[in-house]
């Protein structure tokens, strides 16, 4: 008789209590916010978005912060009452200038569109946030810059609310920003914008190199795609977009030394990034203190626009399963010293742009075949380098002078030795790879999976390495086949669950300290700018949290938070995905087996 | 030497033909387009979009036409100077009106943004439409419905190009227009508008029942999705809009007698459907020529909502694998004779409303377990009906006596016994089906797998069918577990190769008359109003060329044509999945293993 007590005593209780928006709110047990229904006995009813500030674990902020953090009382506010100080006419004005525009428009796509419904009373309190940053010199992020904040936030006598916000860089600045936009409440049961009267924040990443990698050659996406990108990441803590920009299936850069690629290898003349894409991205990824690195990947993974070079070989070469790893096939010929002169000028070109104090050269996946059937090369290594032709003299000989060669043009065109990023591959796995690739010129990022040896021998080695372990981190996996039926090879699609319990610690053990951070990882074979988003989004901002805070709990004590983030994402204009009916969300913890 | 001759001889014929918007162009070959090098020996080069409907089969059309289709001549065209004639102030008159601008709007959208580029020169025919429609009267698409056209187009000697549609009815006309439109070419190598100066066209589907179930309660999908659902579902020719518009998780749907309903149960105030959305729905997929038929579930899949009606049983019972498929459980307690009275209400609110001549019950997954723990119910079964307690009893009296009340409730507000769907259970799968169901008055919607024996049994008591085997149509599958980590249920994703291949012909053998037609599902645990698109496209798309063409071939043959069409698609604003890199499209042919 349970469940028919239950229902009478529940209709007995049915409410009068006309003046919320909703049947139902939510009360804080446990930790949890259990939705309950709102009766003419219940006073100060709170809505589910104030209850999960108030009650879930660090005031529900994604990334969840690494130092203290509490608040208190939640606060009528008035948003159109915001104001922002920082030191005046130094090198980061602008940049802090920007930073503050971007937190009004995102704290207020949290609010409904209406302005009239964001606050049913007026009389809501002023908040005036003030930035402290010690270095008001550094204007680009790069390796080691500190990223920390802290936030200090008050009402004063004047029923103001006083926010001041500490920092290094601008760097750790913005970030206390994205975590002040994320305590804006919006209470849906009476209209009303809501912010704690009282804050405490200090935090800091655990890892320096938080990415995001998107592969933009096997189809297009629009600069307006990739814009949304790095909101996301902005609103998850990210500080590194990998922009993978080409590949042998299309070539949509516009190189000002080499037109020709893209007019011969993009998709269309108008899927391709200008100069002024380009530019427009990296501001638009620098204001909101993401870094953009971009990829030329090289030897392998060339094709389309390089057919009039004289410089590519096996291009759409058939039964591709043969030379390459997916159609269309194609390589450099390392023997043609046509490729190198290019390849300067394209580093030229691409650093002019980027501005970039590090490069990725791609360098994954030669397939020796492919070389092996390149006259041509074939010929330059017996006639005129005395090698052989065996796999080793492929790997070892060819590829290491390939690699070196074009190194060497890099940094002329830096002027300086700057790191050279280079995926995992054969060549990384060589026995004497350390000879071939010092450890302290190269970063490795590695694909393999968490479990393959070859990760252990390249920490041992030295390396300072970037985790995407396709097992966790391959975000294209688990859709069908797209040269059969059946499914892709990376199957099974990776689950939130298993990109946030992909720890940098458990991969790395006691050599986590060469692991500089990690990246989720988008090629997009099965996807475009339309579905970018709910690719992405949320997975690469549970591994946002993995690398920001290195929690020591998996998935499952971030559940609630990650939902709620999720939301964030979605109210901010991106297509993220749906991890769970709504209805969890709504009555947290009932979700699970 | 191969590849550096063919590098050399590519390069000495380096292109000067500045005229065109590419360096390629696409030569049919074998029945599929060659992309090649235009040179200054080239003459007309064609297009990608001109050489597919000239060089694929059925001149591109999706899905193929299960008559005759050819096309000759495409011509410069006017696309300003489209006109429309058809019979006047008719019963279908306004019908029509409405499908011609779709007419207009879809193909306008295949063309570029800007007017300016859609012709680079003046002086294109005019294209007059005329229809020829048999019955005026017929305005609402029903079982049997006629939806065969004939397309008749030729130049005149005045310069226009006259097309001639004949239809029995409407809905064979609209679908005419979709042909037609598919037709529309834009040449992007010259910004220039085309149409075929000869086009003779006989088509009608296979199967009647072409339809796409949509679940709007696990999570809200906004009124703006459907509808984009709905102009994808008219662009691929399919007809029927199963609306799952409630379950355990939410019940969105504001009944005019029952508000308290969705007062309850909606996940809020906004995420509901009122009377205006319902109506606004429903008329946007008449003139798309599609029914929309409603889906009532129950006794199972009921919950939120139904708190204070007194006829739920077991509403989020733990642990839920005990008592329901997913969380939250809930089911209706069928000794209550409240049930049927609400249901009776909810029915006449629906029946008016839609106006369908078929009603959806769902009935799937009833939980003996669940009752079993109903004290109430168990006491009406011992002491009023004198029932035992076995499994049986739950199966064989009560679940029948359930839908037996129901049914005879929407029969009454129906005014005629309707015929209803469910979905195949323990109740459909039980020796004496015939009995409590009979196959007169009883649609199947199958779900179980392709080779489950349960279909066999059920084509062999004469009932009629609807497909949706999970194993093949389902399109919520192969993403992660929403309870735990892992893969959900039905893993793995379904690609639009296996969609494409489940023909009612290999799964109901020589019953396959008895299949109405099938339905590609979405149930949205893990997709919401953004998400919807890439889930469902070009999936469901795939799916109806197989339900209105029976092709003997399977998806090896229609892969070209599938990936255009998913770009007409991209181009009406759906955003469907892409499936392979673009450059595949632009290699027809290259990318199988």
């Amino acid at each position: 008789m349970m469940g028919r007590v239950f229902l009478l005593l529940f209709a007995a209780f049915l409410p009068n209590c006309s003046g919320y928006n909703s049947k139902w709110h939510y009360e804080c047990t446990d930790g949890y916010c259990e939705k309950t229904l709102i009766t003419e006995n219940t006073t100060s009813p709170l809505s589910l978005a104030e209850c999960n500030i108030l009650c879930l674990d660090y005031a529900s902020v994604w990334p969840q912060p690494t130092g203290n953090i509490s608040i208190d009382n939640l606060t009528l506010i008035d948003v159109s009452a915001f104001s922002f100080t920082s030191e005046e006419n130094t090198t980061i004005s602008s940049l802090v200038e920007a930073a503050f525009g971007i937190f009004t428009c995102q704290f207020t796509l949290q609010l409904p569109r209406k302005p009239f419904l964001r606050n049913a009373s007026s009389n809501g309190s002023a908040v005036q946030v003030q930035f402290e940053i010690t270095d008001q010199d550094t204007e680009q992020l790069s390796f080691g810059t500190n990223e920390s904040y802290t936030v200090r936030g008050l009402a004063t006598d004047d029923g103001a609310i006083n926010v001041t916000i500490t920092a290094e860089t601008f760097f750790g600045a913005r970030h206390a920003l994205e975590t002040l936009s994320q305590l804006v409440v919006f209470d849906d049961l009476r209209n009303r914008t809501l912010f704690p009267a009282s804050i405490a924040v200090s935090d800091q990443p655990a890892f320096n190199w938080r990415g995001v990698c998107l592969d933009t050659a096997r189809n297009y996406i629009t600069p307006k795609a990739i814009k949304r990108t790095l909101r996301a990441m902005a609103a998850s803590k990210l500080n590194t977009f990998h922009w993978h920009l080409t590949d042998t299936a299309s070539f949509p850069y516009v190189s000002s030394s080499h037109p020709e690629l893209s007019e011969y290898g993009a998709y269309s003349s108008s899927k391709v990034y200008t100069d002024d894409d380009v530019k427009s991205i990296i501001e638009y990824a620098r204001v909101r203190g993401i870094r953009v690195v971009p990829e030329l990947d090289s030897p392998a993974h060339v094709g389309e626009g390089w057919q009039t070079s004289g410089v590519l070989t096996c291009f759409n070469q058939k039964p591709w399963t043969d030379y390459c790893a997916e159609p269309p096939c194609g390589q450099f010929d390392p023997s043609q010293s046509g490729v190198y002169d290019i390849l300067e000028d394209l580093y030229g070109d691409l650093l002019t742009q980027f501005g970039t104090d590090v490069f990725h050269m791609g360098g994954d996946e030669v397939n020796v075949a492919c070389w092996n059937i390149t006259s041509n090369l074939t010929a330059w290594m017996v006639d005129e380098m005395g090698w052989g032709l065996s796999k080793s003299d492929f790997q070892e000989k060819v590829w290491p002078y390939f690699q070196n060669e074009s190194a060497q043009r890099l940094y002329k065109q830096a002027g300086a030795q700057i790191p050279i990023i280079l995926w995992s591959s054969d060549l990384t796995a060589l026995d004497n790879v350390t000879s071939i690739l010092p450890p302290e010129d190269y970063i490795i990022q590695i694909w393999d999976s968490a479990d393959s040896s070859s990760i252990q021998t390249l920490l041992s080695q030295n390396y300072s390495v970037i985790l995407s372990n396709y097992d966790g981190l391959y975000l294209d996996c688990g859709f069908a086949g797209w040269v059969t039926n059946g499914t892709n090879w990376c199957s099974p699609y990776k689950g939130w669950q298993t990109v946030y319990d992909n720890k940098p610690v458990n991969i790395a053990g006691t050599s986590v300290a060469q692991v500089l951070g990690g990246e989720t990882v988008l090629w997009t074979e099965e996807a475009e700018s339309d579905t970018v988003d709910s690719r992405l989004w949320p997975r690469a901002a549970a591994f946002a949290e993995t690398l920001w805070s290195a929690p020591e709990t998996t998935w499952e004590a971030a559940e609630e938070r990650m939902l709620f983030h999720r939301e964030r994402l979605v109210a901010l204009g991106i297509g993220a995905d749906a991890l769970q009916p709504e209805w969890c969300r709504r009555n947290q913890q009932n979700c699970p087996t």
